[in-house]
């Protein structure tokens, strides 16, 4: 049985073939974000903080962080990523008690986030690349961490599920050769937009199934590219979301402050019997109704779970 | 390919394996619906009426069509269900044209509305009890009309999937005795609530694969019990309805006037590439718009259907 284990100073999530879905927040990432690009090159982490106890609040598991800022008064992110990703890592674990994601495409940035995370962080990620498989995987190996493996290569990425399940393979074989076994390997198989590719759906279920069946990986992805471009995107998001999960996708890095994905997935947990006796579901239905009178949804989910014991229904059942 | 044909008058329905998912209106049946029940002794057809037009304005692609009152003047359905059944059938199809799907648990009542419906209906339905076999699939073969398999038998409903698979194949084999092919056979593998048992999903989700994989069938199910007796049971419903798609269901008899379920159909047609270029979400965007600014559902549908020619984009191109 695939688990994925991931740690925080005290906390521990199973990424699972047998588990609830892993809901792995994505918003502490200043890609596209200008506003919050802007702040971290002038010292301000006062969203990076929003953020962190939002996303919490709302459900995720697991925090992604990115430190991606091309700063203006200095260009070069192998100098201004490393310190920055130490700071954030730093910042948002004295914060939140949850396992965080080192997300970034400069290796000494990934290190320096390794070094500063407590526990055993998720590293985001390695490619097919060969440069990058040179450069990650000694990392993962070092610090004896899972990795996200995305399924594109140094010829790009291709349109071909073939490709990309070659290519998963190809780096789940590398790992292997480094001592790092396929259960720390957590693989995106790509998620393209349905917009642009009809069958950009049926690829990724059919990818995800082979990916548990033959490599025994747990998985991941961008959710909402799948709905780049449409009218009305949580509703796509809202159907992709259980139709992955029941084709076996076990984790998503996606944005946990919007009910309605949310809801899918607390719905598809209850039908996968990842949720005895429907605690969360039922728990989760009083946040809805918070929400639809009029509270915010961090709101509504902090309100639940203050009363509830302030730790969700199930973990003070335990207590 | 398996492809099961519906007919009403002058259009054709298809439930398939590569077909958008086929939406079986549940409305007009008066069991657990006492006012609908007194209306039709009374001999009032304005509910008819009114859940036909709506239900197929929302996007029910066939109406199941049930004459199950039990009359405080008379109660012997046997009398009363097959002239309640010819007239409501004969209502029903001067008012709209889509393929009916006649429902009863008395055979008198079927033959009658085979006898009164125009095109080639869905028979609702023969189960794996002796009897039922024995009075239900000469009238199928008779009138050369698909029929809804229901997985029980003398023994009731088991909990057990592998059983309520084994009558499924039982049906299959007992119709085939008498010429009655497979893809005329739309199997219901019966939906438990998963309130009361966590694994009636994941039970669904395996029987629709081994139906289609192994006896080639179509399926069909009342999606709604799934989520008997629980809070937000939309949202529950929501994503089982993808997450059966995404396993191989074609076809469900529920309730089309929730938008909520519809689109997460829809939502689900698109991710299963049977909605070419994404025309029917983009139209369905536009009823969500207006059913977000307070329009009712049926009549936001009905706006947007008359906007695109009346009978929705993708027939519009093609006229």
């Amino acid at each position: 049985m695939t688990r994925t284990v991931l740690e925080s100073k005290s906390k521990t999530v199973v990424i699972g073939f047998d588990e609830p879905f892993c809901v792995i927040g994505e918003r502490i990432n200043p890609t596209g974000r200008k506003k919050l690009a802007a702040e971290l090159e002038a010292g301000d982490f006062s969203t990076v903080e929003k953020d962190a106890l939002e996303q919490v609040a709302c459900g995720a598991m697991v925090l992604d962080v990115n430190a991606g800022v091309v700063y203006n008064s200095n260009p070069d992110p192998n100098l201004t990523e490393p310190p920055l990703m130490r700071q954030m890592i730093e910042l948002v674990q004295g914060l939140v008690d949850v396992p965080l994601c080192i997300d970034s495409s400069v290796p000494g940035a990934l290190e320096a986030g390794l070094a500063a995370a407590e526990g055993r962080p998720l590293l985001n990620s390695v490619t097919g690349e060969e440069e990058r498989l040179e450069a990650i995987l000694p990392l993962v190996k070092k610090y004896n961490v899972p990795v996200v493996a995305i399924s594109n290569d140094d010829t790009g990425i291709s349109e071909d599920p073939e490709v990309r399940f070659a290519v998963a393979k190809k780096i789940v074989e590398r790992a292997a050769d480094f001592g790092i076994p396929a259960h720390d390997i957590v693989v995106d198989p790509l998620v393209m937009p349905v917009g642009a590719m009809g069958s950009a759906g049926q690829q990724v279920f059919a990818l995800v199934r082979k990916l548990r069946e033959e490599l025994g990986v747990n998985t991941t992805c961008g959710a909402s590219n799948i709905s780049f471009g449409l009218p009305h995107r949580h509703g796509i998001n809202a159907a992709f979301l259980p139709m992955a999960i029941g084709a076996g996708m076990t984790s998503a890095i996606m944005n946990p402050v919007r009910p309605v994905e949310m809801e899918a997935i607390r719905a598809a947990n209850f039908l996968m019997n990842h949720d005895p006796n429907g605690g969360e579901w039922i728990r989760f239905a009083r946040v809805l109704e918070q929400v639809e009178a009029g509270t915010p949804f961090a709101e509504a989910s902090k309100a639940v779970a203050d009363a509830s014991g302030g730790r969700g229904g199930r973990r003070r059942r335990r207590a």
